[in-house]
């Protein structure tokens, strides 16, 4: 995907100041996220999943069970949409009205297919595994054959894609900075606490540092 | 919304076991995320937008500027969905396949239409302004004649809705308990930090308790 201007079907309407349409800044909010939401149209139907994914440069991956009501129809080819979004921080303004909130929002457009091969089938959801938990692919076993025959990946191309951004404390109307009524941002983020060792483990083992070490 | 048996629409086909379809439980999801992305379709593409929304007894609840394109639509009354996911933990598995997420999602669906009336769409405000942040209505500037022209509220009303959730330690192989690989959960949630003042206003207020305990 060329950096490139909106299309009429990226172009951000509402407070189009926010939009983003360079790449790099688009990728990193796709990056960062550890889920999306699919969604596409059956019947006229909107239907929306949560899925995992991870950027392949300009792809998309998706994995799933083979049976897959998603995956089916990612790699029968329709139109998809993909939405990201992260939640920074909530806007407290002096006046209802300007309330908002702080975001890194990321949609994206295009089509997928099956990534087919074992080997590329194989790279993929390691590619997909590193995304969420970089380190863990050596660590963990890798998929048998079986594991390997229940499984599809499918590869969007990401055609076009938008991205809008929040950032920084409320905008209020000027006369409305005297109210005594507080105003700022309170922030936000996903935290990760201790891990929690699965209590069916056989044996006592350490913490490992890629887990130790976790953040996004 | 009765409580029922999935439908066509809603019925979860993958791990068919952690499908809820009882309202409360997918209600306590929707009422916890501070955000939804809905989902639509113009012309055989569908689109997703992030927004935030307030449930109001069987309807869900979303503002916007009477000019947005996501209002204009909702108001049509098309067919929606609305999805909402809530990560809990990254399930760390013995084996890469059965590495998995803890999560609570939520789709619904539905169609929309205006609230109309001064008085209707003032207590719709209210309703998503207390469903993001609890006693800040009462305490921050009302939306004054302009404002209330420039606002829009639509109200979906949920016709059918699923949720699914997963939750504990992975479920590995038998034969893999023995393997020498670290398994469990790394919990994960919305951490709200200490609320930041606008480094505009004018006298120094003190931070309001709402504020202060603020939590999902």
């Amino acid at each position: 995907m060329a950096d490139r201007r909106a299309s009429n079907k990226t172009r951000i309407r509402r407070a189009p100041e926010r939009a983003i349409y360079d790449r790099s800044s688009i990728y990193d909010i796709v990056d960062e996220a550890l889920w999306c939401h699919v969604g596409f149209t059956q019947n006229g139907q909107p239907f929306m999943i949560p899925t995992i994914h991870a950027r392949d440069g300009d792809n998309l991956l998706l994995h799933g069970a083979t049976s897959s009501r998603l995956i089916k129809h990612v790699q029968e080819g329709h139109e998809l949409c993909v939405a990201i979004t992260l939640l920074d921080g909530l806007v407290l303004a002096r006046s209802v009205y300007h309330h908002t909130m702080n975001y890194r929002s990321a949609v994206l457009f295009g089509k997928g297919k099956l990534v087919e091969g074992g080997g590329e089938r194989l790279e993929a959801l390691k590619t997909i595994s590193e995304h969420v938990m970089p380190g863990r692919w050596d660590d963990a076993r890798g998929p048998n054959k079986k594991e390997m025959l229940a499984t599809a990946v499918v590869s969007i191309a990401i055609d076009e894609a938008s991205a809008k951004v929040r950032t920084g404390p409320p905008n209020d109307d000027q006369e409305d900075y005297q109210l005594p009524v507080w105003a700022g941002v309170l922030p936000t983020r996903q935290q990760f606490l201790l891990p929690e060792e699965d209590p069916r483990s056989v044996k006592k083992l350490i913490v490992p540092e890629y887990l130790k070490n976790y953040h996004r």
